[in-house]
């Protein structure tokens, strides 16, 4: 069993490279620049190419495609033009995977393609579909290709909020976790918005179980543990023993900020049999100690 | 002022050259293979190669991009994987566009991307999307990402059905007039299906009027006119004096084929100041004469 991941130097494709590894495939982990990853064969190929990614496919001959790369640059992604360069992309990469002789192409969404029920969890198969921005335009439209495409088995493994190790310094576990091990305040909104946020090692091994299972069509990849911002900053503060440095209300609230995105497990647990390693709180504290391990460690 | 239109040597394209030279504008008249178009300059291109798509934009730089190219094999274009590279491309050529200077991109889709209402006309702001094919699917999820994109205005012409000269003859005009115009008995279900007819002529004059106006968004490129199956055929058999030859409840009426798909012309009239030149009897009676001319004379 030969699984091909692309974006796997990225910040969640790590820990699908390592968690398909452990689950003793072999993986052939593709990214721009090639970074080394333990156990599996890295490969340096620009998708954006069609031509190279077409040639990458026939030349590997995978059995699986786990596709995770896109453009993802914090702050930019949502309304990035290069979103079209990444539908176009995925495509051909579909195309190319058919060709080749695959027999399985996981892509990944979002939990921006879902309108967020207020007072439930968003379901594969029940919520509906309302993207409102660029990116969440873009993901969906590969889905909803993808599944009248007939080609392959095509599932969409929908991830939600992430966090965890060499997370992007401004999003928001990273950012107060770095200012509480600095000893700074961390100001923050009221933080009342509810989200589901799932720690990026959980997130790479649901992937890896989506991937190597047969379910088909969307799969949320979240660990429905509803938790406000505010708990969330709070757990960081308590792991850092600084409640005090709290700044709860020092940032206005976005305006027409969702109240609600949380995910229904059901799926990712019962039929791609996915058990998470971390409970929020857990892995919340963990991140902070590697932050404030780095600040310790740190030269003087 | 310069248009480039894709797709241009096709049922619709060859229309849309037509009425946009007669409206005094620059045309560049691109194909796979270049077919000439009186007026018009003739492009040969592949625009399915990213890169030679792009360097088309770059070298000619139009003001504005017309763009039908797409996978229309008869009867194969429903569910053609080809759909997943003619987005692709679609996507590359918008791209270029705001790279090469365009400023207006007017791609084209379908009736078929409408949860089509049982007893009212299809709208552009009110009738929800709800496609069930791969093409249906690929449009919309052009349409839908083309919408948010907001690279350049973006104009989104919805085709409706067409008939007129040139049509596959396997379709349903052409395949009634040339039984009738050979004397033979045209077989057909009992065709209570109402439909949404308009002349070729003036789908492509309708386009260029979409593509010279500053609309964005879905545009219905449709007759308004309401008519059974039945009626269409009615008035081939009326033009051609032979009513006998109609064999209504010959073939098998088809499954879940939807009642009624008849499009809003509001937009169409009043916004991009669109006038037909055909009525329904009259364009069918035309396209009726086509055939039977070209029975008369050919040789014995």
């Amino acid at each position: 069993m030969r699984v091909l991941v692309t974006g796997a130097s990225g910040f969640v494709g790590r820990w699908a490279v390592d968690a398909l590894v452990a689950r003793g495939v072999e993986v052939l982990a593709v990214s721009r620049r090639p970074v080394a990853a333990s156990g599996a064969k890295t490969v340096a190929c620009d998708l954006l190419d069609p031509a190279t990614a077409r040639k990458l496919l026939a030349d590997t001959r995978p059995d699986i495609v786990l596709h995770l790369a896109w453009t993802v640059e914090h702050g930019k992604f949502w309304t990035a033009p290069e979103n079209l360069d990444w539908v176009a992309a995925t495509l051909g990469l579909m195309r190319a995977a058919e060709d080749a002789g695959v027999k399985r192409f996981v892509g990944t969404g979002t939990c921006f393609e879902y309108d967020w029920p207020e007072n439930a969890d968003c379901d594969e198969a029940t919520t509906p579909a309302r993207p409102t921005t660029l990116y969440a335009v873009a993901k969906d439209a590969v889905r909803r290709i993808g599944m009248e495409w007939g080609g392959l088995p095509f599932a969409w493994a929908r991830l939600f909020y992430l966090y965890g190790p060499d997370e992007h310094p401004d999003r928001l576990v990273a950012s107060i976790a770095r200012r509480l091990a600095h000893g700074e305040r961390a100001p923050m909104s009221q933080g009342l918005a509810v989200r589901d946020f799932m720690h990026v090692a959980d997130a790479g091994a649901a992937l890896a179980a989506v991937a190597l299972s047969d379910l088909t069509g969307p799969v949320n990849v979240c660990s429905g543990e509803a938790a406000s911002i505010r708990d969330i900053a709070g757990a960081l503060a308590r792991a850092a023993g600084r409640p005090d440095l709290l700044g709860v209300g020092d940032l206005p609230d976005r305006a027409g900020d969702p109240p609600r995105i949380v995910g229904a497990v059901r799926r990712l647990r019962e039929e791609a049999g996915f058990t998470p390693k971390y409970r929020l709180a857990d892995g919340l504290a963990d991140v902070y100690a590697g932050h404030a391990s780095r600040v310790e460690t740190r030269p003087i």
